[in-house]
């Protein structure tokens, strides 16, 4: 009998975990991503403030699964599925619909940012969800820096100087921190006419506090730290609008010529390549099986599911994605062997936490709250564990101790990327790369 | 009395030996540079090959004059230069050309690839210049193999396995070993239907020998290294087409998707803006003392400038140009200190060395030639040395001893740069970002 096959899309925490607990089973995995990396997204505002380099964050995914020889990985983007078929559509090089049968299907095609049907507000802010986005965010801070030092009229260094992040989460939130440092520590004696430390770093967000999600006392923690590193907190309104010269929040303009998207998630298609029951959000309503209602072979994981545990909904967190990833494995694997399906997925919430700025986190964690020097030690433990490869733990964590005590950061390069494709060739304008034969 | 302004152009090799050696000076230095880094350029094509990181390479120019108050740097783009008004020309924000006053000029402007005439060879073959250009060669490269192993057609691989390198001088010399072990080490095991060590690595070159500036022992020694490595060395030859399907050479077609040029080059404008005598290659013709004629207070230095020595044209290394930005800047300095000028410039040649594959390189200085693991030894001890921050000498010796017995590379990402700006604001439409008030 032939190998049952699991296709799995998407190399995030959610797929990536299905397909290592796949490992030793009897299983053919097929593992489609529309990127050669496994990204640590929750590092990526680290990229774009230039403590990390890309390559500290991104790992090859084809690296992670060398000696995984059940499984395939396939470089492409998925653009469909046909249920009844059983098989989905990879974008193939003359941009072709290719389908890849499954006997057992995992989306966990993530999310993407969301701007509350604000379309027109991206082109002016943008957000961070790809190494080219933290590039490219990169780019455009230390590239504020440099216009303003060539600036003859000091009138316009304000809003060359204004930093605007739209929402604050944990991403708008640790951003901020990250760009306070920055600004005043790592820059620090850099320039000669302008003074880094003079940036105005601002951190707006229409709900009353920073970090939702977590306990008023840390959110006041969060917020305190902010300020003390000369971030403002503006919250309560929503922004209006934003343009090319900065935003509207509150009826009032702020300046700025560097404005970046931290605020809401929209889920990826899968919902819609599916046509089955949506939350309002957009994510796919599934089983405590992780399954979706009458597809028994087609699971959903992470940020792009929605399930309710204890009347409320699970939130989009890597820790979410990871155990679900898990539990789908598990699920085939006891069908694929006959034995009797694991119990009903149940998420451990190992707690939440939040950089703000140098040697301080916030971390929350059942009833446990705390924040300062040991919740950052620990959020960096934490992290540093959850990376990919070993030799990325080592080198992340001398970058950190390095950066910690000298000021000097990993990857401040201003690289202007080929616009047009530097590197035609009769198959390489496919979109997203990728494609593969059935 | 106001200081001497000496404005440098070019933060290469020549340039930020020219800045340093100002450092202790009464001179105001004005130094400007189209990037924000100092790239390490001998090591570009192992970036190119994933071996390393962009960052560690490349180094914030900023960074390395924090220190040295009497700097200023510049992110600019100069375009030209008005001798009777003592002023370059940068581009600035409104693409406006603003003026810059020197009293001392120093350009340091380097060389391009030179397509012989063959501009249309460009969009096929591009060359290895820039970190852009190097991260543009690593995603090429990379993909090949993504698309090899999608292709179900096992015709279809052979071009997509044949990557073909137009110039065996030390770049493509070093660039094919450096994906001959590339491909035969660190990609080993990680596709299930193509075998990447099956990879077609040509060099071409119409020169009748690799390594054309080396003794035809080390020459020979080079090419039996490359053929060993499983590199086919085709000499003798022009390349006579290039397009997407691949090149012509000899009258021959060789499929390719991935031909890399990495022959000739052509020195920077900086001939055309002084409008004087330049050589045959289009490079200035500068004095002993490195000043244009007629011109004391214009130095011309490194690869765009043009001076014999022993009836032999420099050639365009590092070494001339580090030298020749010492002595310029020694020139200008006794000149403002009222001391009479140094001795003629003379170049003292420290060798030439160039690596092939892993664990071999050719040597050769003064009457000494060496090949083999001491060799590279010694080439990968100097070229640490050169770096231009002990950070990065630290980091690239750690990647280089891990890459060494692991096979593993530093930076194996493909990543899709936004091809259309991500990052518009009303002024950062600019070609290569930057200008400066006068």
């Amino acid at each position: 009998m032939a190998p049952s096959k699991v296709v799995i899309v998407g190399a995030g925490f959610g797929g990536l975990a299905a397909a290592k607990a796949l490992a030793k089973t009897s299983a053919q995995v097929i593992l489609i991503d529309r990127t050669n990396h496994h990204l640590f997204q929750p590092l990526l505002y680290q990229v774009a403030t230039s403590v990390l380099t890309p390559s500290q964050i991104a790992t090859p995914i084809r690296g992670i699964f060398r000696r995984q020889k059940n499984t395939i990985v396939i470089l492409g983007e998925v653009t469909g599925v046909d249920k009844d078929q059983k098989c989905v559509f990879v974008t193939d090089a003359d941009r072709r619909n290719v389908p890849i049968s499954y006997d057992y299907l995992i989306l966990a095609t993530g999310s993407t940012h969301s701007y509350f049907g604000h379309t027109e507000f991206e082109r002016f802010a943008p957000g961070l969800k790809s190494l080219a986005d933290a590039e490219a965010a990169r780019n455009k801070i230390l590239q504020a820096f440099e216009l303003a030092e060539a600036e003859d009229n000091p009138a316009g260094h304000r809003d060359l100087l204004t930093f605007i992040l739209v929402g604050a989460g944990p991403t708008g939130v640790e951003m901020a921190g990250a760009l306070a440092v920055l600004v005043r520590s790592s820059l620090k004696s850099e320039f000669r006419r302008i003074d880094p430390a003079s940036a105005h770093i601002v951190l707006v967000d229409m709900a009353p506090r920073v970090l939702g999600p977590f306990s008023d006392g840390l959110s006041k923690a969060a917020k305190t730290r902010l300020e003390k590193l000369g971030v403002e907190v503006r919250l309560g309104h929503s922004v209006e609008q934003i343009d090319s010269n900065g935003i509207v929040v509150g009826g009032e303009r702020i300046a700025s010529k560097t404005v970046i998207w931290t605020a809401g998630v929209a889920p990826s298609p899968a919902g819609k390549w599916l046509n089955v029951e949506r939350d309002r959000a957009g994510r796919v309503r599934i089983q405590k099986d992780l399954t979706v209602p009458g597809h028994a072979e087609i699971f959903v994981v992470g940020d792009t599911a929605s399930l309710d545990q204890n009347g409320k909904p699970l939130p989009g967190v890597a820790q979410v994605a990871m155990q679900q990833g898990r539990y789908a494995a598990k699920v085939i694997h006891n069908r694929i062997a006959g034995k009797r399906p694991p119990d009903s997925f149940s998420y451990f919430d190992k707690g939440s936490m939040a950089v703000v700025g140098k040697g301080f986190a916030v971390l929350q964690t059942g009833k446990v709250q705390v924040s300062g020097f040991g919740a950052w030690l620990t959020w960096a433990a934490v992290h540093l564990q959850f990376l990919a490869t070993s030799s990325l733990r080592l080198t992340v964590f001398l970058q950190w101790i390095w950066t910690y005590f000298t000021g000097q950061r990993g990857d401040r390069l201003i690289v202007q990327h080929h616009a047009s494709p530097a590197w035609p060739t009769a198959r390489d304008d496919v979109p997203e790369s990728a494609f593969v034969g059935k």
